[in-house]
């Protein structure tokens, strides 16, 4: 079966899952590189779209991901299966999570994925774990393997333009 | 004997133990990820308190631990084991720190833990030593090893609303 | 043959790889030790090239550059081939990055490094992969590789004013 | 012979030797935990001074450093070892570095130390190499290396007032 959605969670995938704290509260998380370049090689294949269960660092959160043209929604951790099904097919969904209750929502997708950071439980139950870390170019990575996986595989000795016809915001 | 507090240094256990200054001096502090999650599985068996000694950076750790809901002492490493006596019951609890003089108070309680960033006296004298380092899910995993020392372990197969009834914020 | 140009990526290069984003943006990148230090050895065997397609960060990076003196210029990785032929002599052109799509550059140069934090597919095409990775020294590691294989290596017992005539600001 | 001096490096020693660059500069370093308590066991027997050659993050390392009460001094690398010579004698000396060219510092002085994450020089030519790196306690390990090697060794069992006899601001 071909899978329709790729579904991400944010703190501790696309971000190393650190916040910086000041006095004023939680103003900072920690992004990293290769990530926006892996999503614009499955973009045409899969809807993309992030959740997060973290509401004082949403606004953080949201900035990233609409810098990179993909959608947020604040979605808690003990709603998120039920969240998932309400929009998508659960049969047809690939999920990448970290966190120490996110493999209640692997048990019920078509294939679901863990950073190396990830906590034991998402990574005793994972389909796949990347050997980058959130934040470190695990979804990048994610990306790749999916590609190889449910489509055809990235080739690093093809031309670029074979897989990416227009001008893309590298490094966003 | 069943534990009833569950005491926390935070520099190096609910942080990296890093401190970002600016010229104008300590203004962050960088927590992680699993935490919040992971006490939110003992509140309602212990009693948590964090302490630290860290007066320049109180206010920083004071933000975080309130957007917890949990309390935070400024209490000296030198006073710590008299400020713990006075207020708790030393043979019932348990005491996690990682610093160059936390073993001091290791030796007095019930039962003591380090992050794997913990300080070479901190882990020669902890009854238990964590895989994950300060900021990185140590908290988390504490939480989860206490659960299973003291009380019933947590089953990541059993359904999640078993254990937590209503909706909690996650992440906070 | 003799290179006479270095031409460095930025982000994962000079940089961890790390964006800091608060809700305003992408605000922070982090920079390390040794680079500037290491450029000062080679800057005049070498014109020194920094470029990016990271338009959002590109003043943050540019900041830093300008602080050590060199040039950075806005290329786009699908361009960077394109653009560094009509600018530079491929074949006497040193080119360093660690992306996901790097290696296409690399496979046009004259030599290639990769720091460690590189995606597999660029260590896997670079002539040299540095053990440090970036913003830890892995372009001071990379400029010392290139005066021991293209000039004379940099011996530490010889005096540090047999290489660096007038006074350098260190650690810029 | 008894050392009369610790001399030591700011960034990648007392810094993980990362600087947080905005667009407007360089605004953050990162310091970290048990450094203010490992210096505060050889603050009586030995005079602490911290050297720097970074001009343009002189006022963030002070503040930092300015906040442990010790002195700071902006020397450049490559006047170093006059510097330290016309203050110091350098057969009493004991000199912490990380960097490209500390060791040629290394080579005058009584006694040289080099964090984990020292440049390779360094660690090639230091007397001692602390496993911990910078801004991760790396100055602590080095303290109590240099209370073993030169004085008294400190001894955990021994109960902390025999050491620090007032009160101390911790986690400086």
């Amino acid at each position: 079966m071909i899978p329709k959605n790729f579904i991400l969670d944010v703190d501790g995938v696309l971000t190393t899952g650190h916040f910086l704290y000041s006095s004023k509260g939680k103003l900072y998380k920690i992004f990293g590189k290769d990530d926006a370049d892996g999503l614009s090689l499955v973009q045409k294949k899969l809807k993309i779209q992030f959740i997060s269960g973290d509401k004082r660092g949403f606004e953080i959160s949201k900035k990233r991901i609409k810098d990179m043209k993909y959608d947020l929604e604040l979605v808690s951790t003990i709603n998120r299966v039920e969240w998932i099904k309400s929009k998508y097919d659960l049969s047809k969904t690939i999920y990448m999570g970290d966190g120490i209750f996110d493999h209640y929502v692997f048990k019920e997708v078509m294939y679901s994925i863990s950073p190396d950071n990830g906590h034991k439980f998402a990574k005793d139950n994972a389909n796949f774990i990347t050997s980058a870390s959130g934040g470190n170019g695990a979804i990048a990575e994610a990306c790749l393997h999916i590609l190889e996986k449910f489509f055809e595989p990235f080739d690093p000795d093809k031309k670029l333009n074979s897989y990416i016809k227009k001008t893309v915001n590298w490094n966003l």
